[in-house]
């Protein structure tokens, strides 16, 4: 897409901090990094959020998850790692091309998140399953 | 693994709101939910962490995403997702086998995350580049 930032990167026509291309996928340092060794992993094709991606093509993506996240703990030797990715501008989605940070993790590090779990009351929970049952049929 | 919980929900042993089922993948919904519609996409082989999971593995669970993200928002209405896999108790990872949380989002909801961008200096960005391409060769 002519327009889009990562297209660009992937092109060369920006420049990065390549570590990972394959037919499918391309991964990057992030230049803002939330700790040291940030990647972001991206599908070559331009697709703004996950929902839109074939199904194989986020198969073919996402198989190359395990290794990046195992590279990244070798290279940074963190203690965890969060991979995150956000669709929409609500859920904090900056570049509109689907992209999964994955975050090194060492205590009392910078980045964080609340966990404001909830409950469902009645027939919420199976009434929402039934839905969501019926969107993927 | 006899004492993981979700390996206990795959097997039918702890109940729960099945929304998918593939030969290598299960997704549920998560019962204290950040927002209604919650839901973990998990393999239904015992991984601890996610640079544990061979890549074909990984693309087959993974290759459920898009699918799982669309019937969430079709069901729920939300105006985004955010995607979130945890390693590691640092990461806030607290059932030690994989799940990606799928995370309805809607403005002024109850889940958030800071972003707290660094930046690189001299050649920490590039020599952190080639550790990780490295590792991954």
């Amino acid at each position: 897409m002519d327009d889009c930032i990562f297209c660009k990167i992937i092109a060369g026509d920006i420049p990065s901090e390549c570590v990972l291309s394959t037919e499918a996928a391309f991964a990057f340092m992030d230049i803002g990094p939330l700790a040291a060794g940030h990647c972001l992993l991206i599908p070559r094709s331009h697709y703004e959020t996950v929902d839109q991606m074939p199904a194989e093509e986020a198969a073919a993506v996402l198989g190359e998850l395990p290794a990046l996240v195992k590279a990244v703990q070798t290279a940074t030797g963190c203690k965890g790692v969060n991979v995150l990715q956000n669709n929409g501008r609500v859920a904090n989605q900056l570049v509109p091309h689907v992209h999964f940070h994955i975050i090194p993790r060492n205590p009392n590090d910078a980045w964080s998140f609340n966990w404001p779990a909830g409950e469902y009351t009645g027939d919420h929970m199976a009434e929402l399953g039934d839905a969501i049952r019926k969107a993927l049929s």
